[in-house]
């Protein structure tokens, strides 16, 4: 009850420090007899890894996981996958100045109180680098949904700071280094990160993740609603404040006239719900958007206390993202991936041999 | 796994259906020796009932909570608590004519895809009606925090449609059909309801919830964050469409410099985080904020399919809400009174001998 | 985690003590559109019922089952089935001479120091009368297994005390009080009892449990075997205190060359295993043993303490079965049921997609 | 839910094939601030490992486990412990010759028909060797339990085949290759094995494992009995067919008037429940009797199918153990430990603050 598993029938169980010898994760109630790419795999992990552009952490970490179990002539058995990602890079030297003073905006605070001490090196178990050993357990999701069902898992920067971004065309997504699909805007982005650097500050971003071909039928009612586990999956993710789902906020204006998406044979006539209707998949698109808070390590020095009880300042010195949402698009991907898996599994635990004669609209299959 | 449970040590798992003979649930985990103030509990079931003001469905519940296990003379004895409501004026009739449609905007189309058959009395399990459970659970959860910690979980409408409405004074949210904290804009309100009905119309809203006094160092850290029990459980009622925590989505436009709340000895120099670092509950309050979409039970004419495949329209007749939002105050402040408990709990069962010298800030205590 | 459940996909959670108003419970995670037979639920209950003979406890309950939900026109709609049982024999005043006294043998002394504080009325919660519901649990399960794959789930007195009983007939089961299957002991049965009460004592007893055509590859491996979950159901029955499968202790002096089970084409040479390979069902007949101690509500003087800490002496009055082991009979049928029904859903979630070539032998097929 | 995790609050979940690159496992819920003694830790594998006496199978582990994760400064930190044994003697090439053929006793034909493949090398996830991490996890409980309660939790080898063993010294069972605490009948032991080795058989065996100093109170009452738990988990060893606990079987042929232990002030008069009453421990000393069958891996040849379906005939090669049995011994003690450990946090959790002035009869309290 630790906290450190997510899933029910596709089960992700994680642990590691930023400044320890290794992540790790467990990947239990994987179906067998499915072939894993694994290049594919580290690819995903490539995408988010640290290093590989001066928006993101000066950090360097390969990040290669080793996959140590479930997985036979590369095919797998349907055991527990045991995944590895050894930390290379850690100079745990950095962090000593901040042992006994807790840094505004981290949790530090809360990890004191909780635990009576802290691993402060880098966070310690706080830090997102533990979402890393996520991105490689959504990967395998992410795979296993592709070759089923044809399921998309898609996500792009939407926003950051004042920079609005639209989906102009996903095939750019992975072709610049903040995850943009708007091209057009590439230079207004690198203008302003470069100006964010310079005055030693962070900046938000909101991030919007789709998921297309899902079948209709996953989720549970009351809930374990597909929506719900979503804002869970997503929440859990670091320096994310807010989850919508569809629509979200805007419904507060809206009114059930406009709201509701009616329902035509060749479809649904909109996508106000973002692809859940009563916590289940409708077999639309499912539209995720969340809210990435500002990184608090920042080279403007900030007022703190410290463990001792006495008031200070203090400045974050180490490598930090100025703007963490940009890496959390590849994680966003694969809390969703996650989340559907697990739903996929649990429908059709219950559900295998429900058969329903009208087609489901869209020409969606029920599995 | 079917969803109809929730929290880990303070568990509560439901059951019923709009027009069935009763809606029940049981409570797992609830500490012994605690006099509960059955009173008090049902009080919380007649704020959320229907039928008490031209706003809300013309149903009439009286909703009366038998507890039928786990209390001895008066006080909890640390065995499952059972709850149960019948339904007094369920009325089934009405909903004959909707057997082989799918109503726009519900769950009908998905539920008979999942399961291939439909309860479609109401809505059966996928009616609001089922949140009467939550709201009984909640207020023991509810009770026993107020006691122990001076814990005080308080929710208002912050928004209807086009008024927004702010925090002015908690006292009055009990004093008006609304639960609206600022009584200057109750005629607005009115008004707009009034004509809401008569445009056979529905519209959305935005409800706040409020945690105060909840101690630091509640939460699990990567998957089971307080901020994300949160999330999960807020988007898990009816309607629910976006969950925000702190700031929410307006972090997306902040600067680090900004967002990061200072710690002095007398406390945080601010809380836009609401009261969560790092996942775990920093001892400031906690601030939740969600959307609710338009009920899609309107009597404006809708398109749709039959479940044989053919194309038609309809209107919705029945008694309905026309702002499901208003009454998901209650039900909002229950649901974070849930995961507050459980969280609790779970923090005491590892936690229990930790001790800090340092003392929290703001004079919030570890337990 | 107040272990009112069992189950992970069909989950059965409950409540209610000896002398409440009433019993009850919640089974998430049933099949949808299966058509119960109600009439056989009850029986069932019957066959647990207490009252029935003069070999079990003089207290009457109808233990009349009503279904709350998850139904609709007679077949289960996928949502959670509300079960209740209303207590209509409580005569709480039998109990009041032990309130402050510990029974030796029963869980008085053990409540009183985890909670604090007991139910003392006829047990409270640690009554056995709470496996009504878990027959009327078991029973949904018993019923789906059987339609879908013609699993037979029954069990038999296999001894009382010195009386051994063989499976002579399972037809016999069910034509007398004792759910004896070896109708030429019957008599033998009858006056080891009446001697029994004459003495005012109570005796142990062993009861067997048969699955029969149960599919090859129920069950997972390592932790949650379906022997494992087995033993873990058959324990958590009231006075049980061991549980074999197969040859249980029996193994203890046998060698690898007998105990293993060859396999021929047309079927395992023997069952040692007692259906069970790696936790894994092997389409064998599952076999279980257990065994009951006799109820410590005797009318021989026993010496205990008080709350406040003196020694004394008590007779414990009441009405109680002078062999519990008797009417466990169908409470370990149920449990069997459950863990069945649990695994057949978990294996199905995550193996619903493979196909073997191989024939089971025996003539068993995978699903 | 594919079964590879054990515990609610203390949650061990492994991965891990017998011949893959390595095994591992995550301890998910250790309280923080408990300086783990990592030698201690080291010794209990030790105890497991093969190849010690040649009365194991000569595979040759150096089974040096590395905890890469959750400690900081020798000191837990309250989040999850990652655990890792690189296998380094694997020779998978003995095992291609069974690569078609179901060994007999063996769960390849269970796993086969349950996954449509599988990993033959050494029985992949069902070989035994996966409680190498078992073990791990186990020490770092009963590390704990000792330190904080002097709870003391020990094994010994109670019977191997026809030969049977008492508790004369608990000093002598790590003194010899056995586990045995009856020196004097080290002789016969070390006969009986040459012969078996001889014969080229195997043989069955029974364990007995003692929880001493176990607080009053732990357990949870209806399907989550602390007897109960500890079934699930002695089931769930390779080999186990059953489990006593107290007196076991022999409660069948006693009365209720020997059975029931009497309570003093000074203690209980007996304890043929085996410090369980209720499914909550009761302060005395938990008796858990387990019996393990004889491995089929013997070198007398066999009968058995083919994966397409012939029959045939074979031996099983490779290094075994003549009598698993033996090193069952702290395999049973580790699963012990992780049992009462979730026990003592899920009591935490719930009854922390209660206060029973009565005292607890034989010196033990309540947390």
């Amino acid at each position: 009850m630790s906290g450190n598993s997510i899933g029910q029938l596709f089960k992700v169980t994680t642990f590691g420090e930023s400044h320890g010898p290794a992540l790790g994760g467990i990947v239990d109630g994987m179906p067998p007899g499915f072939e894993l790419d694994l290049d594919a795999l580290q690819l995903e992990l490539d995408r988010r890894k640290p290093g590989t552009s001066r928006y993101t952490t000066a950090r360097r970490e390969d990040d290669v996981v080793k996959i140590l179990s479930g997985l036979f002539e590369g095919v797998t058995t349907g055991t527990s996958i045991g995944l590895l990602i050894e930390n290379t890079d850690q100079r745990s030297q950095d962090y000593s100045a901040i042992k006994d003073v807790f840094r505004p905006g981290h949790a530090d605070y809360t990890y004191w109180h909780k635990y009576g001490l802290r691993d402060y090196r880098g966070g310690g178990r706080s830090s997102a680098r533990e979402t890393a050993i996520r991105v490689a357990a959504g990967a395998i999701a992410k795979q296993y949904l592709k070759a089923k069902f044809g399921v998309e898992i898609r996500g792009y920067l939407a926003q950051l700071g004042p920079v609005k971004l639209d989906l102009v065309d996903w095939s750019e997504v992975d072709n610049n280094p903040f995850f943009c699909a708007d091209p057009a805007k590439l230079e207004a982005l690198d203008e302003y990160m470069r100006q964010l650097k310079k005055d030693g500050d962070s900046v938000g971003a909101r991030v919007n993740v789709v998921a297309s071909g899902v079948p209709v039928g996953w989720g549970e009612p009351v809930f374990d609603r597909l929506d719900a586990d979503i804002a869970h999956a997503m929440m859990s993710i670091n320096a994310v404040k807010a989850v919508e789902v569809g629509d979200g906020f805007a419904v507060v204006e809206q009114r059930g006239s406009t709201h509701r998406d009616e329902l035509r044979l060749n479809g649904f006539t909109a996508n106000h719900a973002g692809g859940v209707l009563g916590g289940i998949s409708s077999g639309q698109d499912i539209n995720v958007s969340i809210a990435l808070k500002p990184t608090s390590s920042i080279s403007i020095a900030g007022k703190t206390i410290t463990t001792s009880g006495e008031e200070t300042e203090m400045i974050t010195k180490g490598r930090h993202d100025p703007c963490v949402g940009i890496r959390a698009v590849p994680i966003a991907e694969a809390m969703l991936a996650i989340v559907l898996m697990d739903h996929f599994l649990r429908h059709r635990a219950q559900n295998a041999d429900v058969r329903v004669d009208t087609p489901a609209i869209g020409g969606r299959h029920n599995f």
